[in-house]
């Protein structure tokens, strides 16, 4: 019999995991497989919010009974009461004798509880195994959980010398089919869909999700609309903008004192949420404030489309996690509009970035990087 | 016995061919295996100028006699004599069966003359094999007897952000040392290398060829320097400026009116090559007939490592066949300066490109672009 180590079945619970990454919000993806006789017996993977974990559809997909056998779940089993019972009491009513955890719960105040509760009922507890893996699947839900932020990813399309548009701001297709299916599940993985008012104002976009019946990967009857938020410090968003339909799933931030009492009714009668954020320091909406208010209300992970102006304000911030860059075969020329609005000055103030991926899409090349400011535990200000 | 078929052994051949990568200038890359009852019974490869051509060579190489035998060679047999002996007349007088070519003869003027005088012999010739394989061995050599003129490859090295220094200039190090070794390989590989005097002005670089002692793909020992070109309208350049060095390798392309009888006198003195071009239609240099005169001497490809300014020239006059680009994960911001100096004002203004390869090189990622305004049938680059 062929003897598999705690990574290869962890790895497998993880697959399962990723099968909710366009439904489980504001809840993390989680998978488990039950392991007896190097045999899985049962698995699951938590789908959505309300609905049962990864360790209980896992329990109930067995086909035999638990007893003896080793839970492999790629996030530390839950101990308290939410919408359904706490994970651990289901594994330790199971009979399980061993539990494989992929991660600790990111919660500071609750992570380890359910390992403690699993051990004093005398099941042997082993991990963090593939943590780095398991980490991967949730960067919103640790995030917010971990620091009450969003994970911000800015979404760029490109030509080949950094450029997103022509000086006039002519702009359209960029990039090529390829590039924008993968932008729709970009946008369908994601919380919120954030934008700019120079964006609306421009263009008009509706920034739904748009996955098309074959697609391969995600499932357009499961797939929800993200919330769509945009950033309008004077309220100026006419109350027709596309992106404002649906209302109820639409969020418009602007600073208090430059709002027009008339317009915010208009705006609150049509079921848009407006609120509130201070003027920052440079006189512009405090973007982290506006991020704090999103993660508080849930929002895991947000992807940023937007223009150089705001997408700049974002990095300035230190508020950018992830840097998906599509990038198309054309030059646009040097008089075309830049990538972030970002006026440096000294090699030395250059933000460094860390490539994580890079792969061809149809005609476009696709890039992700990670600034590093964000390694360096660096807040707000990279000026220095 | 395994029987292998014609694209097995012409594969062979351009292997062997690809040896001759630093070393075969102003002469094609060829290579030749001699096959016998399926097997190699000799192989060969062109070298350098004025030595043994691959047909020859494999013949030399052969433990028995090739009587009989099948010659596999990546481009068709030449039939002149020129500072060695015809292939054509050594693969007859050897007694081979059948000759099978890669591409015939790119120049014009003696294209085919090779096949006809084998067949003549009573020998069987197929043809062309991995035609497109075995033209990209050569984009330089087939370009110059086409078109009279050199391929030209410029090289780039940009922050993710397509800025390829600070506003003031400020620019060392963008790449990490992985890029700038196979930057190495690129100038071994090139006739000359091309830039502009500004450049010069500003960095005083050498531009020799640095391969270290363990490189594992281009052996130090036989790479030969290519020249060093600079593009200087007024002939600015100081005697003293280090691209100069050695004189008999440096060449300098003036407008005749613009020159300084004395700092020529000083410059010709010295041994270096000043050459005259006329002024193109927009008042500066014309770089096409400075092109023209680079291939007349032999050169088949040319690095051009180049600023904004005379990169966008090149890309302007539609002369530029590839382009490397060497990506760097940092952003330098919206001030800084843009990789090829092109004032566009419309979408439909764009320069299409062909994306040829996307690899990670150290912490870069390395591009290669064909731009569309070239016919497709001179790509050339020995990535697969």
């Amino acid at each position: 019999m062929t003897v598999y180590n705690h990574e290869y079945w962890m790895a497998k619970a993880i697959q399962l995991a990723k099968k909710g990454r366009y439904t489980t919000h504001p809840n993390p993806r989680v998978g488990c497989v039950l392991v007896k006789d190097q045999q899985i017996i049962g698995q699951g993977f938590h789908v959505k919010a309300g609905e049962g974990h990864a360790e209980v559809n896992a329990l109930a997909d067995a086909k035999q009974d638990a007893v003896g056998a080793t839970a492999y779940v790629t996030l530390e089993p839950c101990s308290h009461q939410g919408k359904t019972p706490p994970c651990a009491d289901a594994l330790i009513k199971a009979g399980v004798a061993r539990v494989v955890y992929g991660m600790q719960d990111p919660n500071p105040e609750v992570s380890g509880n359910g390992l403690v509760k699993i051990k004093k009922a005398g099941i042997e507890i082993i991990g963090p195994v593939l943590e780095s893996d398991c980490e991967a699947l949730n960067p919103g839900f640790i995030k917010r959980m971990r620091e009450g932020l969003p994970y911000v990813r800015v979404k760029l399309a490109m030509s080949m010398d950094g450029r997103t548009a022509m000086e006039s701001g002519e702009s359209q297709w960029i990039t090529d089919s390829a590039a924008r299916l993968d932008v729709q599940r970009l946008r369908a993985q994601s919380d919120a869909i954030v934008t700019g008012i120079g964006s609306v104002l421009a263009d008009n976009p509706s920034m739904t999700v748009r996955i098309d019946n074959n697609d391969q990967e995600a499932d357009p009857k499961s797939v929800r609309q993200p919330i769509r938020v945009v950033m309008d410090t004077a309220l100026s968003i006419l109350p027709e903008a596309k992106i404002l339909y649906p209302a109820n799933q639409a969020w418009v931030f602007s600073v208090e004192e430059e709002v027009e009492a008339e317009h915010l009714e208009v705006l609150t009668k049509k079921g848009v949420t407006v609120r509130f954020a201070p003027r920052g320091e440079d006189g512009r909406l405090d973007l982290l404030d506006a991020m704090e208010q999103l993660a508080d209300a849930g929002i895991n992970e947000i992807l940023l489309e937007a223009g150089a102006e705001l997408a700049g304000g974002f990095l300035e911030a230190g508020l950018i996690d992830e840097i998906v860059v599509y990038m198309a075969p054309k030059l646009l020329g040097s008089s075309a509009r830049p990538l972030f609005k970002l006026p440096l000055e000294a090699m030395d103030e250059a933000v460094e970035l860390t490539l994580k991926s890079v792969r061809q899409v149809g005609q476009d090349v696709r890039l992700v990087y990670i600034p590093k400011y964000l390694d360096e535990d660096f807040e707000g200000d990279f000026d220095e």
